[in-house]
């Protein structure tokens, strides 16, 4: 009994709502750690884009208004667009790319359940490798499995890359051979990502998604998780590693069990992901502080961190059901 | 009922038969796509190599006659070549190479059952990786499990990778630090290469090959699919998926209902594999098409597309066991 | 009860002994392969860092004295470190770094048990991708898996890779966009790896570990393994294949039946990873050879080979628990 009180409390309206959110497409001057600034083509003004966040079955309609100078669109990757294929925003195959200034309207039922994502489909090499055209899409299921019932604690990670070559020149970028030399999570990079702060017993969810150009090697610290879903779908059997490759595209939840009070590391093995341009230590990296253990050694990189909750979209998670602007996401319009 | 007479009617005469090929290896340029030409050295003068489909158990002679001016040989992925480990085809290991001119034969047992392939095994680094030197082989099970019985549609997917700098310096390539430029599927990139055509009802079967020198992560739009078989061997417990990571020697068969009429894209999220050289919207990009949808949308790439059947080998597994060679996949000689 | 005896025989004293082991962290140079040499800040002056082999639950005391010029320290990768966070050895998260010819004694309880490793977490870019800083360390289980029980001989394999621009540039290297151009299996490229020597009926198991900057698709020829381990953690349901793409950080434990003499390659397939520099046929290749094969085939590369036992730690995780130097794997010290 404790434990399903402590479990998130998910909204718990009727199923298949109808649901209308609106959506631009805006250059966005964003900034990934200190210096290091992008010129993206950012959904509603911010990387990662809003968090859609809706139940298994909803109608779904979005309108998106194209405030930038190219032509884009929106795929919603995992969505079985059942007899809506023409909503699966794949330019010069199921529409006419959404010319600057334009809307197109994307209706579809969200179907299956689980880890989703929305991004461009237009030039991929450069809009989604390098221009921040992504955001998360959860859909919650109507019979959760057992496992994640229990979660208490839900984080969404986007992992991507970023040539800093091409962070002024929109339109170009994103060819075989470019050198990729930035690497954020939810567009941060350490130390300008946010730590993960958990208590002793939390039943932690870390939904990982590659949202980029290359493959990453997420190693946890202190902690065996279970992988429990690829792909948005529930694993017939999950297995225990503390080591996942994410894939471009690719989805893959992990669960764990907050038994073991600490400061430990989150990063990614691939080991020049966690540089920032020629700078060591920095990259895809992030740590999971317990609340039990006080920040303030010397040594603490993070020692006088200012806290910034929901950058893991944590508590955007536990509003109702919606889409969900996040402040610490926007960027800087550009004229 | 109705299922098992849609179902691909496989060739049903005694296993364990013998039977002899002829293979030659030849110096031939093809296209990838548009005017990107290469030079590889072709089994039978065509890449991918032609279709070696044979059961479980068959006895197989290969004779393999080396017309280019190189040394090669073949190695048959996969097989286990019990009893035979000289045939296994790698240089300085189980043979001397074979010499230009030269002739050798192959004799072994078709065994497991599974997609497997073929490749030369001499300075993989450019043979394998950008000469064009692998073709499939199927080895149909004698117990097919329930899963791929139901198949109507079997589709062979190789992927592969190409550095356009050594395109027409035969002996040459492949070295650390490469830019690997062009991406093909079965040798072609988008737009050149050919849509999936399938009927609402169907069991679909795409059986990837990683061929080549990078990893590819390959999503498929509008379905949920299963991973059936992993290096041909059916896994103990399918899981559901809408990308999966296909590495260098790997192969992996997806099943998948066709449930969902519309135009659905089938490619690479490394976002830079969907380049053909600098240009976007090309490489390892395909689109499955329904036959109950019309191709007319003034906006798709493809309405004028003309289609060339058995692009992925679906026609030749149809036909009685064998060796098939494909008009399509073939090459100019190249004196 | 025959299989029984041909299994190899662990150890057997009680469980959670207390185990005391030194290490130092020495300037040294190593030969990847010919004349390749390279600059090391080696454990114990050597690459891959000695054996650590003890039992779950074993407290265990480490005193690592850092003889070099640069800090470092040593994460225990897969250990969970139950109440001792800060023996995690992460700078700047759970201690500082260890100065230069400073002392830190880590203590800590071995915990879970499986294929571990160890190595530096300072500037992983260039100490873990390209200066030889980890090392094996295994911690059997008190509860073994039958698959595992049958094990009759037991190799470890580590991955690294290396960019030779950087071979004596202590300090610099692994940065984004550097061309690794050595690849190695526990620090030697082929032909200067060494032969898996097997005889008919053992029961092999192959503990993959990626310890550097890449990823490699191992595939083993003439045999279908099980991958029965991935992380150190049993997979609840182990399944077959011949190749098994191995991520930084990744540890995948392979069992295989040696039921077919011959000579068998294990090999990456990612092609350019069989290369030394420019020069074809090297990198991550070995061979499995059966005693019963006679070994002097004048075609066969390794004919003459002079054997060194122990390279895959085969010996030295028969010797009683403990740290466990290997000579063969000492380079020079520098000055």
């Amino acid at each position: 009994m404790a434990l399903t009180v402590a479990a998130l409390a998910l909204p718990t309206t009727g199923w298949a709502e109808k649901r209308t959110f609106d959506m631009t497409i805006e250059d966005t001057k964003i900034t990934l750690v200190d210096k290091q600034q992008f010129h993206t083509f950012a959904f509603n003004g911010q990387v990662p884009g809003p968090l859609i966040h809706v139940k298994e079955g909803d109608e779904l309609t979005v309108n998106v208004n194209n405030l930038t100078t190219l032509p884009h669109t929106i795929h919603w990757h995992g969505m079985l667009q059942k007899g809506t294929w023409r909503m699966d925003g794949v330019p010069d195959t199921t529409q006419a790319a959404i010319k600057p200034g334009d809307t197109f309207t994307y209706k579809f039922v969200a179907e299956p359940s689980g880890t989703m994502w929305y991004h461009c489909h237009v030039n991929v090499n450069e809009h989604v490798a390098m221009r921040g055209m992504w955001g998360p899409f959860i859909v919650d299921p109507k019979q959760p499995t057992p496992i994640e019932k229990k979660v208490t604690k839900d984080y969404i990670m986007m992992l991507s890359d970023w040539a800093s070559k091409y962070a002024f020149k929109p339109g170009y970028g994103g060819v075989p051979g470019d050198v990729f030399d930035y690497f954020t999570l939810n567009g941060k990079a350490f130390p300008d990502s946010q730590p993960l702060r958990v208590n002793k017993g939390d039943v932690v969810r870390i939904r990982l998604i590659g949202a980029g150009e290359l493959t990453h090697s997420i190693h946890i610290h202190g902690h065996v998780f279970k992988v429990a879903f690829k792909d948005g779908r529930p694993l017939p059997m999950p297995y225990e590693a503390d080591t996942i490759m994410v894939g471009p595209g690719e989805r893959y939840d992990l669960i764990l069990t907050a038994d073991n009070p600490g400061r430990w590391m989150v990063h990614d093995h691939v080991d020049s992901h966690t540089m920032n341009g020629d700078k060591p230590m920095g990259g895809l990296m992030t740590v999971i502080e317990y609340n039990e253990i006080s920040r303030n050694d010397a040594f603490y990189a993070w020692k006088d961190k200012k806290f910034v909750p929901d950058f893991y979209y944590e508590e955007s998670l536990k509003k109702p059901y919606g889409l969900h602007d996040a402040p610490g996401f926007k960027g800087q319009a550009v004229q």
